[in-house]
């Protein structure tokens, strides 16, 4: 039903917007985003739709038919140096998926609106628009917000003409929404699926762990007299490392993401240090039981090495969230059609926009393969065949879902 | 023998050259530290020693008397933000032991002369002038040291109108060097004991540690498919501190001073990690063991984890050194009688200047209490009483010395 040689046009067109080699520098609310979104607003409404850009700069196209709708799209931000795909894939899925089913005469009385959402990459704020568009946004976090161009938030929204207010769910009846991403892993590759049908989104939980020792002299400061602030760091990550392997889950994965020493000078004993730990799992049980763990061998680690240990959430918790059972159940049919027996349910170990949109209304997502499962790079690319086949399996799944 | 008063004035003239606040800043070759050689030159003329400022900076005031003659005292460069004792201690001491054993009747036919060394702490290259004087600087190393200022050594040396040769050991007779320096670390304070003589300086070893793995997204890769620089850093620094502590000698010491990951995001597993690793030990065979031990866990590191793991020397390693029994033994004799029953061997547990003459003639070093064990710090301090009592015991010691 879609149209696949228009679909990827539409695809590499949107590329152009920040193309950088094989990759896209496309950050929310530089030059290239808003030309992208003002492109965007151009094809919505050329596709028949009420087309809008918001006041944070989500870009919609709106059904004319009557509700309840259903939303359907992405992300068409990218990472400071990111893929063509991420977010890109299930924004153009939305646009050709909403067009097509207009133009179909056997779907046109349906309602599908499309949806390009601004800032899930976290320039600013992670998932700054659809988490605004859910009024999930705390006023705090708005404040100090600050892209890598030194601009804050207000002054970006402001220069682009921006209001700062987003619409909202509650203005229009839905009847969930849809997304399509690249897998950004190798499980499908591994597998040999096709299409991954998303059972939940995992939660995570992200942490700085700062150590307070005592500075000193590397040769002069016998070891019993110490408080090394970096070798606590050093053995905290060392007993966190070996405890989340007894305790893990068949997903859970964590990570020590960064580790700095002060001063950091090779004869200097470390008077502080700090590491940044991140852990995700689909069940919050778990979630609770590793952050419990942390902070029970924090506290051994300090009673052992005299050093100060702190820690500090780095950002708000992230809580796993299930996939609407229904929706699930009708992408998993159309999957079932455009990849037989080459399909699986899965969880997404990544965050995405359709985490937020599920505490709003019944939400639901697929991913295709990345190739050697790369993701935030110049390297992320998918088939074509990869990228029409889940375009496809989207557009199936609205059908079944809105005539149900 | 020797004056109090004007050996402590003096010693307060010399930390007016860079005084801030109760520190000095003087690093080698800046204008402060030039002014203080030129100082330092005239005050060794007063006390009618034939003065002179070599090629590379360092003062010497050399006795008009024959050999034999006793080289006594330190460096007069401090760190970037230093003490005002640590260096310029041994070198006033220096001046006011030749000053006083060439004023007194009894000793005017002794030969001692005194020096202030440049560059021990290493602003351009690690005690750059005791180690050209003794003909131990390779030429590589002159190449690319760049001050904190930016400019090279060469540059530093030729706008001090210096020619860049130093004065050598081999162009007079010594009879050895002695010299006096603060503790910089709390052995005397805990011990109660006011003179330390030196009975060996350690040797240490530093070295770089690069981990190469693949970097990737934090959510999406699975554990038994990363290969994370990061945790292999974390997990071989806490092998290499436990197997360590199983092999430790009493003055064994080792730090990890600096930990750096790439790119240091929460939401990214490290794609390259480093780590610098220095230990020391005044037994050279202990050394080695604890190299090849370091070189066999990040072997068996890198098995474990796929991470290419590689280590390279920070600099050259500094071989352990014994101070001269018979110096030692005529300092232990003075410190006898200046402090008795209060007096200690004990080895350096830092570098000093009296490391590379030790290569060439015979060495002896005492240090002096330091408050707190404070130092490379403003707050670096030592009472007058102890000031003059180190002062004293080196002129006694001269004197048996050069009697023998």
């Amino acid at each position: 039903m879609i149209d696949p040689g228009r679909f990827l046009e539409d695809l590499r067109t949107l590329r152009t917007f920040g193309a950088t080699g094989t990759g896209v520098v496309r950050p929310s609310y530089s030059e290239v985003d808003l030309a992208a979104r003002a492109w965007l607003r151009d094809r919505y409404a050329d596709a028949g739709l009420k087309a809008e850009i918001d006041g944070v700069g989500n870009v919609f196209g709106r059904s004319p038919n009557p509700g309840p709708a259903l939303l359907i799209g992405s992300h068409s931000d990218t990472q400071p140096t990111g893929g063509w795909l991420d977010g890109a894939y299930g924004v153009i899925v939305g646009l050709e998926v909403a067009r097509a089913i207009r133009e179909s005469p056997d779907t046109a009385d349906l309602a599908v609106d499309a949806v390009a959402w601004i800032d899930e990459e976290s320039t600013y704020v992670s998932c700054l628009g659809s988490r605004a568009f859910c009024d999930l946004v705390e006023p705090d976090e708005l404040v100090d917000a600050t892209g890598l161009d030194g601009r804050t938030l207000a002054e970006a929204q402001a220069d682009a003409g921006l209001s700062g207010t987003s619409a909202r769910w509650d203005e229009r009846n839905y009847a969930g929404f849809l997304e399509a991403h690249i897998e950004q892993g190798s499980a499908l590759e591994a597998s040999g699926d096709l299409i991954g049908v998303v059972t939940a989104i995992v939660g995570a939980r992200t942490m700085v762990i700062r150590f307070s020792g005592q500075q000193n002299h590397a040769g002069t400061t016998p070891m019993r007299l110490r408080r090394d602030a970096g070798m606590a760091a050093v053995r905290l990550g060392q007993a966190i490392d070996a405890r989340f392997g007894e305790l893990t889950g068949e997903r859970t994965v964590w990570t020590i993401g960064d580790m700095r020493f002060e001063p950091g000078a090779s004869s200097i004993i470390p008077g502080s240090a700090q590491l940044t730990l991140q852990f995700r799992d689909p069940d919050a049980a778990l979630l609770a039981r590793f952050t419990d763990e942390v902070e029970r061998l924090a506290a051994e680690m300090s009673a052992a090495t005299g050093v100060d240990i702190t820690i500090e959430p780095d950002g708000r918790a992230i809580e796993p969230v299930d996939m609407d059972p229904t929706l699930h159940d009708a992408l998993a049919a159309a999957a079932a059609e455009t990849a037989p027996d080459r399909w699986t349910s899965m969880p997404s170990a990544a965050v995405h926009d359709a985490m937020f949109l599920a505490t709003r209304m019944p939400a639901g997502m697929i991913f295709v393969p990345s190739i050697g499962g790369i993701s935030h790079d110049f390297a992320e690319d998918t088939s074509d065949a990869d990228l029409v086949r889940g375009a496809q399996t989207i557009a199936d799944a609205a059908v079944k879902i809105l005539r149900n």
